[in-house]
């Protein structure tokens, strides 16, 4: 999640895509302009100091952080029990 | 979502196409049967009390709830900014 990696601040595309294993850097520019269109990320270029840009989270994102976490915490606790009902489900 | 709606106990098919607006039967089966699959709903029929299926929530079911009230009720305090967000977006 995009969310959680920018939990700890503002990142640049390239730090975004090394960060997300796997993702292309279409699906990333899609997904942030997603979420700076929702209001969960902003999106800055300080000329002065380089012209990269920078993501960081507003309060929207921030207070989603919590959320996501419960949900986060509740899959790693009980993905197994979900591929054991999976594997059951295919056996009958 | 149809696991909020089990909560409070088992549903027919029936009942739960008429809970959830606008949801297809084809959509409702393949969603209960993904459910059936991942573990979070046992489907059962009682031929001697009726020959109807009934759905309902296992514990791993009922463990998710909690998660997935806090993204529901996150959601809903929020979903104006998000909307605020969007139109502005828009404008830029």
């Amino acid at each position: 999640m995009l969310i959680g990696q920018l939990e700890s601040g503002p990142m640049r595309f390239g730090q975004l895509r090394d960060a997300v294993a796997g993702i292309s850097e279409k699906m990333l520019t899609q997904t942030l302009r997603g979420l700076e269109r929702d209001g969960f990320v902003t999106r800055r270029s300080d000329a002065e100091i380089s012209p990269q840009v920078e993501y960081r989270l507003t309060p929207l994102g921030h207070s989603v952080l919590e959320p996501l976490a419960a949900v986060r915490s509740w899959a790693q606790h009980h993905i197994n029990d979900i591929e054991r009902s999976r594997l059951a489900f295919e056996k009958d």
